[in-house]
């Protein structure tokens, strides 16, 4: 049955509120098994949720990315993994509009509200890119992918090939569940292990020309900033997995030492929440939590600014955004590594116990803050800071 | 001549930017000669910006908060001292309408607008209170208050004093100019220099009836949400004075780095700009005072929003919005300790010059920081994030 | 076979040496199982190290404290559990000396050094006492203990009990391999994996006169410095540990970036060692190991020189050394955490994949260092900083 | 008169702790002087102590590099600026046997030894070289080096310079007395501000062919390991400065706390000294000041050893050396500006007050970690975790 594509921000924010209690009540088993999300995203895809993003006059749920990213975030909080493959989900298949080609993203948005397909990428820069041959309607691509997240529980995938007669750099969409488009499940790292993070092959998988989006988005020579805000898009979601990670973790470590944490014998104190360190330590804590995400919040309104500009977008004006993602990326990191970390020592000795599985919050903020290293963040906002550059575009800025 | 009452923000920033240019360029001096601003305050008098916040049907600038802080920022990066004491006439002022006495606040903001009186206050809740006798068609006070900020410099100063015949506590404005109201000159601290921070003493100084407002703010039982949001404000004062001290700091750095430092021996590279470890770390530096930044506005729209309430504030709607302001203070507390601190990596050894003054952005963020404890506002959100409390009430909170 | 008892440094060095070779390259299998090192336990026992700080008179090694915290550094490199239970079997051996009966000392010392007893200990401060009922022959002890480190691999455990007849409170040595003793295997936590830190359940297990070595190290009023020194040892235990940890996963870190870590697309440099920021980060983390390291070892030469005090010890003096543990507890805490969780930011994502196993290090850090609060050492080192005060000896100090 | 040369450690540790207590009186009115010390100088030489690390056999006080060390401790503390000035005085006499020309070498230990000269230096490696022009009976030497710390106020210089005609690179000591030498008092920083670090010019001031040392320490392809360890002399030298600044400010703050903070109004506890925060918080700057510390005596016991081993050090010894000599200044650095800034946490916000002069910790510890930009610093260490490297040799490392 196809599900009821959700069209209101509090609908969207309850949908997901709903699921995160779910994903939240298992967290540390679906932890322990890491296997790909196949049935949190069936969980997703019937609450109508996947089309928030597609315009309203396409058949979508005519959101904005705000109410997506507040939807999202109690989800990342239960489990950043899911809250990272989801997140992508918007990410990937919103991004299709930044091409050329109107009557292939139009096709695409539609397909997406009309299916309700789950969406993922394969674009990770540092591996070798695909290949593209033309074939009778569309072309065939081939290549692997690692990093491709979202990929092995998807109906679509977003990517970008090579045509192996002209050199032409394309965007296209690849139909993840066809045979010839082969999921390794090979995802078995420390954290984020429900992101189903792992590498995808394309053996000859067929693309269609509807699904062929046009001249990629930084294709060198032909950069032009709102086609690169991808990049801008993707970073600002990793902004809100740290900080909604940081969160998570804060509100477990909470819930512990309220219900179970014993006071230490020479606090003077009949109640952990009494313990002077611990009340300071949650406090610098949350303090910081809660500037990540203040800045997080506002380097989403400045990107979504920068979306609404289309076509008239300046490099200035990406670049302004680009250098207060970055800023964002360098706190949040920090941040979210700090509370995972040294929330044990607010919780104390015994929930290192493997049941509760706090450790999973360090484990996912350690995975996912090596996106790209956090130095060069720091040093895009310094360039900026010393000579008033931004960053040049690219895969990661 | 009576100057010409601001009356939008943009000439608000304007004027104030204004301002912020002459202090810039004799801030190390005034630093050094660290005596009362008596000269900067006529110089911000006569642009009309004293009245902004007194409602325009009173014959005010009828802007708000938001406006005032924005325009506050240069000058705070400009010099930390006269920030302090220019944001503190407008808490000062703006304050006594958290007042009972609708008649007294109204004459009060008027004669504001009419006189474009300078206010300081006379608060700290650490000294002893002030004491007031009744007297012919008023009171008279007595005491002495330190860390005054702004009574030397002031025409009005804001205080409370009790009433040694009833114990009643009643907010009072005090005429700054009587011979009875000793300026002590006696702000002599190794930071904000020029915020005119001594003690100040009444000596049976003469309060008519139109200058008593009435119980209180926060008089014990008398606690009411709203009167208490005079609190509230002085806090994120503080916090827009540690993040404009940062950004200042930063600039300052920027500035000598790209002009005056060499690059380092080893650093294989040509110009300063371009040492990796400049770069990060003043990347580091700079996302830190962002995040500040953003918590910072994002507090004091809550304030805003929680002041737009008036007397129906309830407790919670005050807390969270107390919590936030906590928040913003740790954050910004460390930011600015660490920007201003390690500036000096960024510039090298030469920038120790005292000529240079660089110094002055640590001293005046080491005084401005210590005005109440971080760590009890660390402790303060931490209790919300343990418990779900929200700040008891009091002289800082 | 009896093994051969070690008698020099050296020998011992290249002992511990080769066992932490062996267990370095199954380091990352045996974290993942998680079970009790009965073969590594045996593996020690073979190499005649177990009597090293046995008088030479007594049949024992003749060895000290130095030679052994220098022998075991390697194995708590390789895998922190085994460094933890080894270093243990060290401190519950040699503390039976800092008790009063003489013969009954002599003689377990002699058994150590005849037998090559592996010792445990079932001594955790936070659980019920044990309970000791006069029997034939000597007592039976009855009671359960929590994080009995060692006990499930030992021959031996030291505890302290109180008879239920007089109230004394005595300290004990127990055969771990009688019936009585119940050994629950229910270590199950995120780190220390090997470290055998389950409980320990004796069922009226028998303990012979030759085991009571009288009246308890810190048995209240009969507290002396001398006695209650072996507190002090374990905590000198533990800032090895953390110290050896951290080189651990340096050495790690270092050897993968030399040889994995691709460079990153922005650095301009062609390997990933001559990344400035990696550079940079390395050498940050190692200094603030070579500082805890330096701590760790002046701390170890105090208390060496305090034990040889004997019970001529005052409490100034062993109150001088504890300061200086505790102070060793502070740094080496924040070092290992940091060193541990930020090492992935030299390696790169690559390296969160779960074979390479690196997130054991953060994870037996992470374990380790709650053994009690690092919050309350600072106290304990603050108290001394402002007043000249001494720790209170207990069950941690 | 001449004094009497002290030649045992005791009474060196007796003479400096004496001068300690003085120049503690006046530290905060000699720092607002800021004016060169003279007098202390003259103070200095009256005790003896100036030839203490003379051989016995040519004069002197026979003593070494730890009693120095030790000795000096106190008066950093007191005033890190003579601290400075002092410490160099040691270095920059000592630094002559380096070289190859005995006998210019013991005439100079022996002029040290009988005369008591002051020392200091004219090395700054960044500015222009010294010419050196053959004349007379030796040479003239002539240019401006700048950050000549002790020049004005001694009696010998230590310098190098390059001949006109030959382009040779000696080893000199000039007379800093005669009116070729021209000090230009222009030392007017933030911190440090007795430590005499102006610039001096040489206008053909004359050099006696006892004064010179023969070929240069560090002369490009003349490195040799024994010859270039007065680099690593100044680094250890400033990593004590960086201690004992800290401990100062640690005893000031403490005896402050003790005597005048109030204790905080929320903090229910009667005493600043039983605040929760402040006891935690010195105790974590106190802990990592015992660390730095114990990491600065390692590595000034490594180095006198390696001294002890003379010309036959090998290049690995040397790098050993100056590897744990910088871990010991990247610590250090951060130790000593984290204590001075925060500090003020402690004694809280009145300690602001000018008289109290608290201010000047961190004035005199930013400016001296400045000598050299510790990122390198870090770098050096960094290569050494890494890739097992030494420090390439120059005139800081």
């Amino acid at each position: 049955m196809t599900p009821r594509t959700i069209t209101s921000a509090p609908a969207l924010v309850d949908a997901f509120g709903t699921l995160a209690s779910e994903f939240a009540a298992v967290a540390v088993e679906r932890d322990a098994e890491g296997t790909a999300p196949f049935a949190e995203v069936e969980r997703l895809r019937a609450t109508g949720a996947l089309p928030a993003l597609v315009p309203a006059e396409l058949g979508g749920g005519g959101l904005g990315w705000r109410s997506v990213f507040e939807a999202l975030r109690p989800v990342i909080r239960a489990d950043a993994g899911l809250g990272h493959v989801f997140a992508y989900h918007y990410v990937n298949s919103w991004r299709v509009q930044l091409n050329e080609d109107r009557a292939a993203i139009e096709g695409l948005q539609r397909g997406l509200a009309a299916n309700h397909w789950f969406w993922g990428g394969a674009g990770n820069p540092r591996d070798a890119g695909l290949e593209l041959t033309p074939a009778a309607g569309g072309f065939t691509v081939s290549g692997r992918k690692f990093f491709a997240t979202g990929a092995q529980v998807a109906d679509r995938i977003t990517a970008s090939a090579t045509r192996v007669d002209t050199g032409e750099k394309l965007a296209i969409v690849i139909d993840a569940r066809q045979p010839e488009v082969v999921h390794h499940d090979d995802w078995a790292n420390i954290g984020q292990r429900l992101s189903a993070s792992g590498s995808v092959s394309f053996e000859a998988a067929f693309v269609p020309d509807s699904h062929v989006l046009g001249v990629g988005e930084q294709a060198g020579a032909a950069y032009r900033p709102y086609a690169s805000l991808s990049i801008l898009l993707f970073q600002v979601a990793l902004d809100h997995l740290h900080v909604g990670l940081a969160e998570g973790a804060l509100a477990a470590a909470a819930s512990y030492v309220a219900t179970s944490t014993r006071p230490w014998s020479t606090s003077a104190v009949d109640r952990a929440v009494d313990d002077p360190y611990i009340r300071e330590l949650i406090g610098e804590l949350t303090a910081q939590t809660r500037a990540a995400d203040a800045l997080t919040w506002r380097a989403t309104d400045a990107l979504v600014e920068a979306a609404d500009r289309g076509w008239a977008l300046t490099d200035a004006e990406r670049g302004e955004v680009a250098v207060e993602i970055a800023a964002a990326k360098v706190v949040s990191t920090k941040t979210v590594l700090d509370v995972t970390s040294r929330l044990f020592e607010l919780t104390g000795a015994r929930a290192t116990g493997e049941s509760y599985g706090f450790d999973r919050f360090w484990r996912n903020a350690r995975t996912i803050t090596l996106h790209d290293p956090v130095a060069y963040k720091a040093q895009e906002v310094g360039d900026h800071a010393l000579q008033g550059l931004f960053p040049t575009p690219s895969g990661y800025s």
